[in-house]
């Protein structure tokens, strides 16, 4: 093999398999919820301070880029905004398999109680799906 | 050179050139403002397809990964939410820059008026930044 050959097989190989942003499928995900006033400050406690079991599961789950920002929209009302990728292939069966985590389990038990889902959200849960209107790669 | 270190080379240039998200600096920004409802239409149809010449522009003053999310939390008050990523050195200059640009402020004399500053916020202009209490690499 000639000295040009191996380096195209090396920049390829690079490209294929170490990550760069622009070869990995991602999906995105927004979700909102509601944050009580009197649970502000446990909550960024936890957040903070995220539980190496609870951010190791999520990595597991094929969760990267993982945002959560806050903010206060009416006075006294606070919503929390996530901002999420998924690279794997089944986001159901990774949320199933976080779901039967005992870790994250105990961590919700946590932060389950800080949250308030909108008044509008008609299913159950404590997120609710944001629509995307706008994206730039 | 022989093969190997040829081979060494050409990795280490495509990690460092190539764009691979572990290696690129990269600050991150939640904004959230309001969106009138009788705008909602005519704001996802200018989202749906941006103009060239403002997501050039975008792109021009290192703005990557922009999403911008829709839903309504109370009934008749709907909000937008922007994440997006910041790659430059000085974002403050890229921002000044990008509202110089004649085509970015035809595109903002359309947008504006979809909007509406949420009534917490403290200073003028249109979208409030959010803070962040939670993220995962």
């Amino acid at each position: 093999m000639k000295k040009r050959q191996a380096v195209v097989i090396a920049v390829l190989g690079c490209c294929l398999t170490a990550g760069c942003a622009t070869v990995k499928p991602v999906q995105r995900y927004g979700w909102v919820t509601g944050l009580k006033p009197e649970k502000m400050a446990y909550y960024k406690e936890l957040h903070g301070k995220p539980w190496p079991g609870v951010v190791a599961k999520l990595k597991d789950c094929h969760i990267q880029n993982y945002s959560i920002y806050l903010a206060e929209l009416e006075p006294g009302r606070h919503y929390l905004f996530s901002y999420l990728e998924y690279t794997g292939d089944d986001f159901q069966a990774d949320m199933k398999k976080m779901a039967a985590d005992p870790t994250t389990q105990r961590w919700w038990k946590e932060t389950d109680p800080c949250q308030q889902p909108v008044s509008t959200k008609k299913d159950k849960g404590i997120w609710m799906d944001m629509q995307r209107v706008f994206f730039l790669e």
